[in-house]
């Protein structure tokens, strides 16, 4: 089918056709909700439902504290981790789930800068997620003398290699840009950094359960990510931290909790890490929040990552399409990278009015999010959204430009945002 | 009554006398569990239940990613911050509920060093929770020179206070002992701390929600604790730091993520934070965890810190004396203060076989908990424990060291135990 001959009947073909279609039925999406910010907050699963029951209602109530053990609560940081290191690539013993993202960059950077003693620069770039610039700029105000340097924002992989050099101790970048979706060449910049001793953690935040990532392959020495984006893990899942085997024993962990101690258990007086990569788990596991997160991964097992980004290539090629032969005149200026192999599970534009277009479109049910200065932002999530939900959303979004329902005074107050 | 005048059915009176005995009907406790390790993780209540289905099928599941507005669970920290801070005696705006209690330690020994320099000793206490120790111990390796100094177990406020001079940077100290539940007197401490320039953390996990707390009224800089043990928030429920108001915006949280910004969703590329204890936040908050706490912390609401100690103290005293009177000839030796105002809510025995002797005692549905080496140890939740489960649960200590259960193979295999 050539660009511009789609219809909402060769949409509704489409998703006849699709071999992932059927997963839409584990996902409780109310009625006429188009949501394109599973990149944000992924959706319930009914998965996740029946698991948070039998946490609270079969472990937690009638075993209470034996739950630890009967339940195996003790272990969900590594065996979480280690499905979760599947789906990115990495051999199990090197991923666990725990804490936030925020919180694992921190582990990862200060582990990093601590190996690398003598160096005094941390790169990263001015469109990282801010928060990774935040924790990075905070673990840096640790050790004196580090400081940070910015690449410009829309860099490419041979910026990003001109920047390095000997004094350069860490390089940190998400791997799926945010804003743009656009993707790092993880395995030529980790390789170019190794070049020059430079330790790589890669931020998989919005790449982890919809962009094939392999941290092995690529040599990458930390990875860090998110529960509650593509993994559907519930808003506040655990998030991941993953360090490389032959890091492990050797990178340590600035947040020695007991559950990271090599015997958590026998309550010795002084904190002996674990040579494994439990040494990066602090303290004790957020279960109910686990719990909900063990029902979306089951649904990850029924499937695979190729299949999941083969079907959100096709979604987002879809909405490109649409929106340039359907909004064309309208100011929606696409910014992320034409090429569906270049960028991940989302897709934006810039206009001039994205904060009102947004909330115009969230008025129809259209759910994608706005990031600030102008950036209207769209995720796809192969495992709920279909092609007439592109279809569907293009024609909201034809009619808000169409009305200039952008111009009510209502889709122009600034609310908190996230 | 006297000592030792008590029976079944005295007990059986005093609950029908005990004006916190509706309470119990909240909780989903099994017929025949004598439950007394709520001081580890607190028994599920129907409002948890109804809280963490409302958050699901009512917030995350029909608004996604809009519940963050509309269901306001970007406040909760600070919401449940304060809900927790009016059990502790702290006035509104100096406590969030975040992350875990060990992460919240690190935030705030980092935060009192950066407060101190030039002050390079941390005073805390070997027999201090273990993962206090090990956090502080982490935290101190981040500044060149910094070392522990550590009471002997067992210490007095005099010898604390003897430990403290004007090398001294912070003092950590846990206000109920989790061992033997010996409570320091936090005011006595902290003025004297104070004097000599020491800035004192008060680890509260085995004190909120069941012991008379007051930060404000005691001076306190800094206290964190947890949120899963009398709380009853569930497993792994969120932490909560205070921060005294006078410390607020010169105090700085070392993990500087985004929701600590000063303009968390204003998406700037440097660090600025929060003037409020909002700085004290770090990532997106776990909301299922969150969601089950919210529940939780509602029970408070209807009774008050004081009623839940007076009860406490009786369930105490009944267990100290029933255990006295009817296994004295068994070796078992209190370790926990005999005043009752001088304790917090659970009772400890130390007994040559104590491991063995709380796994005869869970085959029987009593819980209680083994602390190495020796220590078998018994937490009283007034909100959900009767006097009859005292009397129960001593029923079940004589019949097991009257048949010597505790010598049964089955009961001598050591497992992980939390």
């Amino acid at each position: 089918m050539t660009r511009n001959a789609h219809t909402r009947e060769t949409c509704l073909e489409l998703d006849k056709a699709d071999p992932l279609a059927d997963f839409r039925q584990s996902f409780e999406l109310s009625d006429g909700l188009i949501y394109l910010d599973g990149n944000s907050l992924g959706a319930v699963s009914r998965e996740s439902k029946a698991s948070l029951i039998e946490t609270v209602e079969r472990q937690w109530q009638p075993d209470l504290i034996r739950s630890w053990n009967t339940a195996g609560w003790v272990d969900w940081p590594t065996v979480f981790g280690d499905r979760i290191g599947a789906l990115i690539g990495a051999a199990p013993g090197q991923t666990i789930a725990a804490d936030g993202t925020s919180i694992n960059l921190f582990k990862a950077v200060v582990a990093a800068l601590r190996m690398q003693s003598g160096r005094k620069v941390i790169v990263s770039s001015k469109d990282n997620f801010p928060s990774d610039l935040y924790i990075t700029e905070g673990a840096a105000d640790l050790f004196e003398g580090t400081e940070m340097r910015l690449l410009p924002a829309d860099a490419e992989e041979v910026d990003v290699i001109a920047l390095l050099d000997k004094d350069v101790a860490v390089l940190t970048l998400t791997h799926v840009n945010y804003k743009t979706a656009r993707i790092w060449d993880m395995k030529r910049i980790t390789n170019a950094a190794h070049a020059l001793g430079v330790l790589v953690i890669w931020d998989l935040a919005h790449s982890a359960g919809a962009v094939p990532v392999n941290l092995d392959e690529a040599g990458a020495d930390f990875a860090i990510g998110c529960g509650y984006k593509y993994l559907n893990g519930g808003p506040g899942a655990p998030g991941f931290i993953y360090v490389a085997k032959r890091h492990l024993g050797v990178a340590k962990n600035p947040l020695t909790g007991w559950l990271g101690h090599a015997s958590p258990f026998a309550f010795a007086e002084s904190y002996t890490p674990a040579a494994t990569i439990e040494s990066f788990i602090c303290g004790t596991p957020q279960i109910l929040s686990f719990a909900a997160m063990k029902g979306a991964l089951d649904i990850f097992e029924r499937t695979s990552i190729a299949a999941l980004y083969k079907k959100s290539q096709a979604l987002t090629d879809l909405f490109v399409d649409l929106v340039e032969a359907r909004c064309g005149d309208a100011g929606m200026v696409l910014i992320s990278p034409r090429e569906a192999g270049m960028r991940g599970s989302h897709i934006s534009f810039s206009h001039e009015k994205a904060f009102a277009l947004i909330q115009a479109l969230i008025a129809r049910d259209v759910v994608g999010d706005f990031r600030a200065p102008d950036v209207a932002r769209f995720g796809f999530a192969p495992l709920y959204n279909s092609y007439v939900d592109v279809w569907d959303a293009v024609q909201h979004l034809v009619e808000v430009l169409e009305n200039e329902e952008w111009k009510r005074p209502e889709f122009n107050t600034q609310k908190k945002v996230t």
